[in-house]
């Protein structure tokens, strides 16, 4: 049954997940779907249908134990174990991602970090020694890292996921400007803030 | 008319377009729904919807001629005209980011940054100064850009963007982890990695 949940819900749920942490902070205890759907911006409705997917989370009239829905996303998203990732590409967002805290936070761990320059190979950044991106497939194979963050420019892009895929990484995220054409079983996920900005500007003049 | 395309449609807009110019660069001249389908992960069917949305683009039979799509994608979507940007938050991110050549190659220029470390105001960033966050909404207003991304920590999201609102900004591209809360008419974009690890983690043991 869980494998049919459609991906599009699937995605919503880490949304929901980070605004009930934020509601947890704050000293929230309870919510309701219409709270949490006016807090990102989702209908109410659309929450309860998510919701229902995965079981019976809520009572009627008394809404949702934040504590309980965090429990329970987070069990549903695989996430109450800590996670490692493979960086690949230490450029300046490469470097940015390496030392932002909300990784390590939030349970993702950057284990490994791939290079192909010289001058960057050897040095440490976060916690971690820069590899030569050429060793890649094994270092990530030994290791037994499952997911990545893919940093390299776009035209270095697909043979590089094409080497984390060798090492048997299953699930990439891809900032690179490109779409990567990779075995169907690996998930791949795409951050690029120009696809962003063009959303909106469709409604501005 | 055009106002009543579905926001989901709209967003797809940008990875075709993504496609069509890799697909330029590559030397190719026309292309059908089935192959940039493909190339993209999004079905024929879907992307054959998708554009008659915006009217008739293809023959039926000879494909799509690809610079001729190009220009119509960019016309929808108001980017045959350069886009002045506002960067919010000069930290390692925001640092990446002024750094990042894919966003003037594309049209995006980032035209003013803002921070609030007395140690980085009147620095330089790329092309720009960065000026006191103090005094942003007047300095956004007199310049009159509509565009801005958000690069602070979470906790000082909410303020910034209220005071980019006030500018006048219009859209806002928000890496900060939180929702942010504004009047309907701002457009919000939301990059977080960690939504999209949490995403993908869901298909992993």
């Amino acid at each position: 049954m869980m494998k049919q949940i459609p991906d599009i819900v699937v995605g919503r749920l880490p949304k929901y997940l980070q605004a009930l942490e934020h509601m947890l902070k704050d000293g929230i205890k309870t919510t309701s779907s219409q709270e949490l759907g006016d807090s990102i911006g989702i209908s109410a409705a659309q929450i309860r249908k998510d919701l229902s997917q995965f079981g019976e989370f809520g009572k009627q009239g008394t809404g949702y134990s934040i504590r309980f829905l965090i429990d329970q996303i987070q069990s549903i998203l695989h996430i109450k174990r800590p996670w490692e990732l493979v960086l690949v590409g230490v450029g300046d967002l490469g470097n940015a991602l390496a030392r932002y805290q909300g990784f390590s936070n939030r349970g993702f761990h950057i284990a490994l970090a791939f290079d192909n320059d010289p001058t960057k190979i050897g040095k440490t950044i976060g916690n971690v020694v820069i590899e030569d991106i050429a060793d890649m497939a094994e270092v990530v194979r030994v290791k037994g890292v499952k997911l990545a963050m893919l940093t390299v420019p776009a035209s270095a892009a697909q043979s590089a996921a094409e080497e984390l895929v060798k090492g048997g990484i299953q699930a990439i995220l891809n900032y690179a400007p490109i779409s990567l054409n990779l075995p169907e079983e690996v998930h791949v996920e795409y951050i690029d803030p120009i696809v962003k900005l063009q959303h909106m500007t469709y409604y501005l003049e």
